[in-house]
């Protein structure tokens, strides 16, 4: 899946690897000094090199850092990759050791659908719209790890995991990798006449056992990256034209959309169906983590490519027309914490 | 060995938890999430939150990337939380698969010992000044691995690793932790009348083997960091009072006074037997790699932690005089990336 590098620079000269001042690596993967081998073989020799790691949110601190690098004048260009494999060391909470056997997410996200559930009411059927409509987004998508959909009732008859999660409402780890570059303002004027901007950034790590989370039918790292995100892009809700939303399992992006108020507070099952029923791209247009699959370091990174596809009319079947903004959400560990970006074209 | 968080902030009010908005931490052991679990654990709720690696400097990576968080504006004040095991897997150079069984760091410096010694007639006796100097020095140093000091000649009688390499010529991997906090010009003038500032900054990484380096007898990436950080700090080698430099192994002290500029190319052995002889803490006041132990992952954070001690007057029976500039240089992997900061009382 995912992967991008395509030649976005396109004015006077190409961007080079002498251009390039910053070389960070998105993963979760044990392997030591990445940046500096993934310099070597591309030809870099970077300012600054190293891997940051913060679950499978990783993609997207990289991404904020380099933004830090640039934008505190540090650095003129990053390049920032994330690369997976799918046996990810990062898969299994082993931090956590008061779960016991419960350590696999599929149990946090079961307590998240059993909340949301006894709530709002959400039913199993909800929950199947999600990674139906994903997954049928997921086949526009070059770069998606499926070449099938599944139906709503196909979603509903998958193997069940738990009384709440199927088989079909979780996302497949897998083997993965995107890159992608970012420039200074002076830097991307000699490359491109329609860059992409990040206009809103929003940060959250509420804890790092989701225990501390005292209502688990919402998302609070989320509700409060988002509230930075919007602030600093100076948008609301209402000004998003697409949303990537981290749907690790159905019930995130049902919670997602609210926590982001995209949907209204107990709504977001509504919404999911309207899309799945409308085929609007508006949400996870790329197939999401379930349509797509979930390369852990590489994911945010995708979800932010995504943005910038959709922000330069380049999605081909999965377009969202007239798309001006988009919204990035990626985050780690039941949610423990939140990266919210706004993009604007 | 190391960890400061000592009390710095005495002003008006402490600083406390909730004035912190990023935790990095800075380590090359395979556990995930580390930077939200630190937060969770000491009661902090950032809004960035993440792991860095770069093998042995990771330290000074991450303290870049929260100087780059807070001087973006992205965030106010930093905890930077470097930790390691003494079982690292940072250890070995794991990823270069020409080395065969020459994977062991010894070999690497090793070369560089055989090199400078071929080029500028360093001597067996001068490696082993560096490390006596050290050892002494860290008698200082209550954070200390060692709690003795090792002669010019106990050094040479050592057990020889290779022809020119002998287990006192070594850092010793250790377990340890240093933690240390970055702030804002205006959050650090709530709590102190006496900063210590990041004046300089310069980083390279030319490559992930070092077979890249052209000259063994010098290395490349210092030489490339520390004109960066000379130049941002509008300093010369001169204004340089005291020195932090990564003695992994005894010849790296001796390249690294020269690639510095702190000693005249050929003329870093007898710097360090001046020093030595004059028992002047210029070089390395808190025992450098050699004389405290080399925690991977902390040793950075624990060498800038040692600058602003000595720019603050607080180095106790270690103190240089009237420091005013600080130099830190920490490197990873054969010094295919070196950092380099200088800091400002």
């Amino acid at each position: 899946m995912i992967s991008s590098m395509r030649p976005i620079f396109d004015k006077t000269r190409n961007l080079s690897q002498e251009d390039i001042d910053v070389v960070l690596t998105s993963t979760n993967a044990n392997e030591k000094y990445l940046a500096s081998i993934v310099s070597e073989l591309a030809g870099i020799s970077p300012r600054i090199a190293h891997s940051v790691e913060s679950l499978c949110n990783s993609g997207t601190n990289c991404i904020v850092s380099a933004f830090a690098y640039i934008s505190s004048g540090l650095a003129d260009v990053a390049l920032v990759t994330g690369a997976e494999r799918t046996d990810s060391p990062g898969l299994v909470l082993s931090w956590d050791k008061s779960r016991g056997k419960y350590k696999h997410p599929i149990f946090w996200s079961s307590l998240f659908a059993s909340s949301h559930m006894r709530k709002f009411g959400t039913t199993l059927e909800d929950l199947a719209y999600v990674s139906a409509k994903n997954h049928r987004n997921g086949l526009e998508n070059p770069y998606s790890f499926f070449d099938r959909s599944y139906s709503v009732g196909e979603v509903m008859r998958s193997k069940t995991l738990t009384d709440n999660v199927r088989l079909l409402d979780c996302s497949m780890p897998c083997n993965g990798a995107a890159s992608i570059l970012l420039a200074s303002e002076d830097a991307i004027r000699q490359f491109t006449d329609s860059p992409v901007w990040i206009a809103g950034i929003g940060q959250k790590s509420i804890s790092a056992g989701f225990t501390k989370n005292a209502d688990l039918s919402s998302m609070e790292s989320t509700v409060l990256a988002s509230r930075d995100a919007y602030s600093m892009a100076r948008k609301s809700p209402k000004d998003i034209d697409v949303a990537e939303v981290h749907d690790a399992f159905s019930i995130c992006e049902i919670m997602a959309l609210e926590d982001l108020q995209l949907a209204e507070r107990g709504k977001g099952s509504s919404l999911v169906r309207e899309l799945h029923d409308t085929n609007c791209k508006k949400v996870n247009p790329r197939g999401g983590l379930i349509g797509t699959g979930h390369p852990l370091g590489a994911t945010g990174v995708a979800q932010t490519i995504e943005g910038f596809y959709q922000l330069q009319g380049t999605a081909g079947g999965r377009q969202v027309e007239s798309a001006k903004t988009a919204l990035i959400h990626n985050m780690s560990a039941a949610a423990t914490s939140s990266t919210v970006l706004i993009l604007q074209a």
